[in-house]
Parts: C-alpha cells; structure tokens; sequence
C-alpha cells in the first residue's frame, strides 16, 4: 500500500497566516489537510492532500454515536537555518496503530501515513512559525463514518491531518504549575482504552478538569482506578519525580498513554547515566518522600508542554510544594536538551529529527 | 425556554418507505430530524425540524478529537388502532441530561426536549411501522462542534434527533442468546463514565464484543473493572437473574447505566408481588446457583430488544446452561407486558405510554 501515491489537489487561495508572536493553541488551520478513506472491501484507498475544508457526513455516522476514533498528536519545529523538522514522527504512527489495535479500527500503512505527513508539512512549509517557542502541531486523526446506529466496528472509516501554528500549549510556559490528585473522577482503567489516543478518555476526564480549575489548579493528577492509590499521568501528560536523585515514573500498565516525550525524557535520562526506573508509584510515596525532604522535583512530559514542571500538588487536604514552586535543575535540563534538539540548536545524539526536505513544488 | 417554539421546515421530497417486514436495524431515516444549537452566551437556540441532511463540521470540530458526546435511545410504537405512541420519553430526556452532567455538556430543558420529539414523530408518524415486533427508532444526541484543538469542554454543541424504522433488534428475537462473560476487558469503572450514555463507553466495548462474536457468543458480560467478581451490565442491556424465585439485579453503582427496561421491569415484578431486589451479585453467586439448580432463568432488558433471555452463560471455561436454553415463563411474561404496552394491546396500569397527537399539520 506505500506505494499508493497521494494525489495532490492545491488550494486556490491562501488565508492569512496568523501573527508569529501571538499564537493561541489550536485555533487557526493551515491551507491543507491530508484526507484518506477506509472502505470494507476495498482498505485505505486515495490518500489526498486537498484544500483545508469541512467534513460533510450523515448524521447517523458512528462517529456521531458510539465515538470510535483515534488521534495523535506531533509538532513540526522551524531550525535557525530555516528549516523544518519532526520530532519522531515514527512514533506517533506507530502509536496510531496501537490505538487503531485497541479501538477496532484497521492500521494504516505506516510508510505512507508519515510520508502523508513529511508531504502536508512541506506542502504548508510556510505555516511553520519561526518565534521562539512556536511550532506546527500536527493532528492526525481516525474517524468512523459508516452511517449506522448499531454498537460495532464501523465499515467506513476517514484518517485525516490537520496542522495548526502554536504558541506554547501552558500559558504559564515553563513556569511551574499546581496540579489536584484526583480522589473521586478516574480516567480510565486496566482493561479499559486509557492506553489507547481514544476520544472518550478525554471526555471523560472533563467533569474533574472543571473542578480543580474552579479550585485553582491547572490540571489533575490521575490515580489508578482500581486502588486509587497509584499514580497514572496527569491531564495530557505522562509525569515524572526526582526522589533522592533518582527519577521514577509510573510504568506502562495499559491503562497510561505510552507518552513519547515519555520516552525521550527516559532515553535522555539514561544517555545523561541518571539512574531512572519505571514502576508502579503510589501517592503515599511521593507524600512520604515530600515529608522527608528527598522529593526533589516532579514534572509531567508531553508533546504539547515539552516539559511542564510541577510546583504544587494538592492531596486530601494537604498542599505539596516542590522545590520551592521553582522549575528544579533537572527538569529545566531536560527541557532546554528537548526543545534544543527539537529547534536544531543542539545535536540529536539519539537521532530523533526528521527533515522535511526543502521542496521544487511550485508552493 | 420552553416555550421557544419550534420551527418547522418540511422537505420538499420524500423518500422510499422500506418494506415493513424486512426492516434492518439503523440503516434507514425518515424525511425529517430536529437541530437545536448550543452557542456558549447565548444557550441551547433556534430549535428546528429540518430535512433530514447531512452535518458540514470543521474537522477541527471537538467531537472528532475529544468524544465529548452522549446520546439515546427510545421508541414510538403504532397501536392496533392506528395510533403511535412512545414509551415513557421523558425518562429518556432526564437521562440525558444526567448524561451531560457527567461530560460537561449543558443541559437541554427538558419539556422543549420532550416536545421536540413529540412534534418530531408526529411529522413523520408515516415512518411508523406497523408490522409486528417492528417500531420507530428515535435517536437523539449532543454532540461537541467548536472548532478548538484543546482538551476542555467545548463552547459550542448540536443537538439533534434522528429516527429510524427498525425491526427487531436481535435477528435471535425472543430467542436465548449465548454470554460470554468477559475477563479481560473492562467497559468502565466506578469514578469513569458508565452511567452515561457517551460514545466512548461503546468505542471501548468494541474489542472483547469482536473476540466472543469470533467465539460464537452473541454479547459480552460486563464485570466490574476494579474486583473483577460483581456483574454490571451485557452489552446494551441491563441484567437480570431470576434465582429460588427472587428476581436480582446489579445496583446502580455508578458504573452501570440505569436502563429504562430494567426500571420498568422492576416496577412490573413489584407491581406482581415478584421478590425482586437491586444489590451486588457476584459471578460466583450465580455459579454457585447454577451448580445447585436455583438459577433459573437469566435476561437482559433494553429498549432495543426489550427482554433478551439468556440460554448460556460462558464463564472460565465453564458453560453453564440456563433453563435449558428455553426462554423461562417469567422472561416471557415480562416480555409479553412490556411490548403489550408498547404497543396498546395491554393495560398501561402504570401509566408509560405518551400518544402522539393526531395530526392536524399537513403532511
Ligand atoms: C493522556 C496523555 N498522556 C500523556 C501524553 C503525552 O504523550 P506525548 O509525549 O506522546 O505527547 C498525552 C499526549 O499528548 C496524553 O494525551
Ligand atoms: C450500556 C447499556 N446498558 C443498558 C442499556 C439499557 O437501557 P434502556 O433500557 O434504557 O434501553 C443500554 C441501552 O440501551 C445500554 O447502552
């Protein structure tokens, strides 16, 4: 199927690109989109970037009902010599399919679902922002379309990619944040789609996001949804603690999204000889360290933060501040090593970068 | 707001009717569907029956990414004389708003809503089916439409009514279906979202359903996601077990949906004086009778099949067959009363069914 090629339709007008220093998360749209079709019988057939448009679909389809879809999420980074790059891209196709695995959907063909996304971001080059700190974030996406009201695996399905410009996703930037353990609301579960990029786990973490930010705190802090004792992620984010210079982060137990900022903070960690490990963490650990004095930093990691740090935890009652409400050492380290590589201005020892070759179409 | 009336734009054509004795589940819609918007500011406006069309979405629209949706489930029945009528609709309309309580989504009022369906059913009381066992699907739903790449709760919403003449749901019928019960995965967890009606409680069922239909089996049977021991829900129904006489149910816990069949069904036995109570049953409970020969009958209960009686239970290897794999004589009489309401044949003693006016709109 990588050999399928994808039809190019460009669009006869441009919109005006937004102001490089004021972007908002997720609001204004590239010219093009990357549009697919999954047909039973037939699979993924004519791939297609064509104008950024609407979608015009039955109000019977699935997707409408039953919520079987899949996402991801991935950024590409303007370098100082003017090119452009991706951050592991491979990644989030593979996760795709993982997703696509746990939600019924067919894979797609990987080969071509990055070159699907190397050839957008080429085709809307000029849509990469060049202030600091911004980005193209890249939203590829599955959605069943079959018009029927029956609880199953749809036949129809649409893969697209839509890319926005953005600024940073937190506004308070690097700046640390405060985050409310969650003791009523869970996420997901072991069994459930938590390890899935699944629409329904976002909505069903909503209810709880509303009412720690009514209380002051930026995100939630999800525990298991068996014991409610161990730490999953928070909000968007995988999430990491120094405790007595080693860093520890809840391992892959199926109900945690596989973050690959995750990944990369752990390889980096790994490359840097910091000793890390990756296990279960309860809360009452990281209460017991902060009592002790070794809880020395915590962040979360995730694409659209890079590195968030994490000044505050509230847990039953009892307020938590982490190295002084200050971003620690560490987590600053990671952050620059991150977004440097991402940004071409350090080296990519673990080669992470893909270049988005500079392109002879007539753009 | 409810006194926001409605406006009416009839169709200028009208479609085929299909053959009332060969209707298929969800496949076909009448000529109209009702659209209320939701425009944060201004609130749930313009409520309108429309030509029945498709929906044109940004694909940045929030249902696409983040499953912020709940929907329903009810029916309208044509009586022996001609009449159609719904059954007990506005415990459809609260449930949805219980729904959007739990997703965030603001709550529609709930005689409009009624209306809404009413009005909606009455304009395409054509669409009534009157073969027997067949009725007309109504499926009203909310989904998140701004277009905002963002995990939050969207600032813009659709609600819209589609509807659908359908035959009977379960092409076994009345006939006992083989469970498995399910080990693996979960549907949900107490803290999650499983008392609503959100599409990713039905994305998440997708994969354990795929493996038992592989297996011959026509549901899953849900366990609780943190014990794995106490029974929830099958599929898209409630269940229930008939065990030395007495009727048991899971409570509601949180995690299961509360069925309008299964309140109906309790109410019934109540009003017979059958012994029925709502409490945890575990698996090994209904084991254990099994193994000493006081289970006997099984069912489950939801709008679509009404009562389905189960005739094998598949569980750790071990079949247990229940009352032969015949359809028991409470099953059937609980069957027979509720449809015998539905559709006007019997008493409606407990005062379920709405009729739908006459008509004086010309259609
Ligand atoms: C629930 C959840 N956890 C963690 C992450 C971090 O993953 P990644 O580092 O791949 O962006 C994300 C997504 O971005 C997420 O949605
Ligand atoms: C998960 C689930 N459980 C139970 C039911 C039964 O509910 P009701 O009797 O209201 O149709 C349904 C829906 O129809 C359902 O989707």
């Amino acid at each position: 199927m990588a050999d399928q090629s994808i039809r190019v339709e460009k669009s006869q007008s441009r919109k005006a690109k937004p102001d490089s220093n004021n972007l908002v998360f997720g609001r204004n749209f590239t010219d093009h989109m990357f549009v697919m079709d999954y047909t039973e019988g037939i699979g993924w057939h004519d791939p297609s970037i064509v104008p950024y448009q609407k979608l015009s679909l039955e109000p019977s389809s699935m997707i409408f009902h039953y919520g079987q879809s899949v996402f991801e999420g991935l950024k590409a980074f303007r370098t100082q010599d003017g090119d452009v790059q991706l951050f592991r891209p491979e990644k989030n196709i593979q996760r795709l399919n993982n997703s696509n695995e746990r939600l019924v959907i067919p894979p797609i063909d990987e080969e071509l679902g990055l070159e699907a996304i190397r050839q957008l971001v080429e085709i809307d080059k000029d849509w990469v922002p060049d202030a600091e700190g911004t980005s193209l974030y890249i939203r590829p996406f599955i959605i069943s379309t079959e018009p029927y009201l029956g609880v199953s695996p749809s036949h129809h399905y649409k893969f697209i990619v839509i890319m926005s410009p953005v600024g940073s996703y937190y506004k308070e930037g690097i700046n640390p944040v405060k985050i409310a353990v969650e003791d009523k609301y869970v996420r997901t579960v072991e069994g459930g789609t938590g390890e899935a990029k699944t629409g329904g786990n976002y909505a069903a973490s909503l209810k709880a996001q509303e009412i720690v930010e009514k209380e002051g705190f930026s995100q939630v802090l999800w525990l298991d949804g068996v014991e409610r004792k161990y730490i999953e992620e928070v909000g968007s984010m995988n999430v990491f603690f120094k405790i007595s210079g080693e860093v520890v982060t809840p391992m892959l137990n199926g109900s945690i999204l596989a973050g690959i900022t995750r990944d990369s903070v752990i390889q980096l960690l790994k490359h840097w000889n910091v000793p890390v490990s990756e296990r279960r963490v309860s809360m009452q650990e990281i209460y017991d360290a902060h009592q002790n004095g070794n809880l020395e930093e915590a962040f979360g990691s995730g694409t659209a933060a890079v590195i968030s740090p994490i000044g505050e935890l509230y847990w039953e009652g009892k307020h938590l501040v982490i190295n002084e409400g200050k971003t620690g050492e560490l987590s600053k380290k990671v952050y620059d090593t991150i977004t440097g590589i991402q940004y071409g201005k350090l080296e990519d020892p673990l080669n992470w970068t893909l270049k988005v070759e500079k392109s002879s179409v007539n753009n």
